[in-house]
């Protein structure tokens, strides 16, 4: 959530030189991803944004991304789709990093999702896993099962217990193993979005006019996904479950991909695992955010409680949807 | 440089509906100003810069800066207009924060400026100056000979010289004491920019299309703006002097407001007081801003020996200026 690149405008527009998108009108570093360094670049041909991918990103995975994006954006999936250069190239070099032009999207984020966003989102996740079939790399998801465990696994976090809640080692130790022990082995798979958060639809006028942010995205189970988005969306402010969210959601993915039994059956596991995941990654950054940094920490506790919720649900009915 | 007060949709789009703007299209946080949380907002009308004031700015001034803004967009000084509400009202609240909405301008910074764009600075400069001799409000410089003593005063700057460069506090007093026994009484005044430095100055296609940052606008000598500019647009990045700027600096200036013989006399010592601006309040900040901060500290040495160099010349024709 901040540049930490900074470009000139003689680097950018010899950049922008290389490309067919007119002449440079004003560029504006913004706050958006915490990964990377986002320009708002206008031209007199158009708007774009130029991400200057920062030592997080592992630049060999750049080429799934960037496909991703292509082929999803030319499936009629409103994502950006990134721009090329005279030569053809997408991915190439600004400041010292990759850097990568992408089409602007107008639309905003929507912080208290309400029965028909998660709608809108439901039918455009099964829309990107069915635009991702015929998508020919692939990504393992390295925040599965053993990515987790990798986190447990380092001796730095072995404080979370005093800094966030005691005994919260034993709880995700516990539920780890639990996980390990009966995750799903064959369900539908393909390309998955994997952090599909409010954050990252945008809506204009009520309806989805884009999805962003694909650095997540890999090979996993598609009911993965939805466990993710159930948990992203479908929770109030004071982490009251909202089933009328739930049951739009479930119900508009089903309508453009229809989940089969095992699917369903294993929703709420794929949702302890979705908590998990996240829960893993938020006790990670705590720990080694600085309390004064600006870059905001996410709260861990919420998705423990999250987790709490999911361990009580025997059935996909309980979120509220029948098929 | 960083977004410190977040807007919700919810919020934003409740506020923008006071103005009649039109629809929220789309709104990022973006990186311009480190003093203050600014948004790059889009609506179905225009493009419009959002800025809410954090705690730096003082709230008593902001009907100068913001009435100075107005009155100088109003007379043909391209820099960014202030947005009324339906009431008429300029001066908001958003987020807790005083907020007001500005006109977005096109253009952007030049990293390494050439004859050209002083001379554009130079007639943009002298422009504020005639068309703010009509301005009602006014306000004292706070950092003027009085704000740089009381920056030195400060017990915890006693550590600049081992955190910065030893013998510089001595230097600081002996040249303050210099500035304080010489400085002009009465040289022509009025509203002056102070700030001027190439980050606020937007070209487009090579000629100046706009101004912005008037917060630390204030009434002051008018030479003493030109000094500033001098300083911060006619060295080279190696601190060399570039004679061919700051001629058409100065010529520009003085073709659309002529420089009487007292501020033409005064000049350099005018740009050794501009120096010891930036000298005190950089060396404010460097001890005041950790190594780690996100936000990147100026390097007060830079104007250190800026100061040097001022503190050689003998007339304004050392600067390449004749009259």
């Amino acid at each position: 959530m901040a540049v930490y690149t900074k470009i000139d405008d003689d680097a950018l527009r010899a950049f922008l030189a290389q490309y067919d998108v007119g002449e440079l009108l004003s560029y504006k570093g913004i706050a958006e991803g915490v990964q990377n360094t986002n320009y708002l670049v206008r031209t007199s041909k158009n708007q774009f944004i130029l991400t200057l991918y920062e030592k997080l990103v592992d630049e060999k995975d750049l080429p799934f991304f960037l496909g991703l994006m292509e082929h999803l954006a030319t499936h009629d999936i409103s994502c950006p789709l990134p721009v090329h250069d005279k030569k053809g190239n997408v991915l190439k070099v600004l400041g010292g990093r990759p850097a990568v032009m992408v089409t602007f999207l107008d639309g905003f984020s929507i912080s208290k999702p309400k029965r028909h966003h998660c709608a809108d989102l439901g039918a455009a996740l099964a829309g990107i896993h069915l635009a991702g079939q015929d998508f020919k790399i692939s990504r393992a998801n390295t925040l599965g099962l053993e990515g987790w465990q990798e986190i447990l696994d380092r001796p730095e976090l072995r404080i979370m217990d005093k800094e966030i809640k005691p005994g919260l080692f034993a709880i995700i130790e516990t539920e780890l193993a639990f996980l390990r022990e009966n995750w799903p082995q064959d369900l539908p798979s393909g390309v998955v979005h994997a952090d599909l958060f409010p954050d990252n639809v945008f809506f204009l006028g009520d309806h989805l006019s884009g999805l962003i942010d694909f650095y997540f995205a890999c090979n996993d189970f598609f009911a993965y996904d939805l466990a993710i988005c159930l948990n992203a969306w479908c929770f109030e402010n004071d982490l009251s479950f909202n089933m009328t969210n739930a049951r739009a959601l479930l119900s508009a993915y089903e309508k453009t991909r229809p989940l089969n039994k095992d699917e369903l059956a294993a929703l709420p596991l794929l949702a302890r695992g979705a908590a998990m995941r996240f829960l893993m990654t938020r006790v990670n950054d705590w720990i080694s955010t600085p309390e004064d940094a600006l870059v905001s920490r996410h709260d861990p506790i919420e998705y423990l409680r999250k987790l709490r919720f999911h361990q009580q649900i025997k059935s996909v009915n309980e979120y509220g949807f029948e098929k």
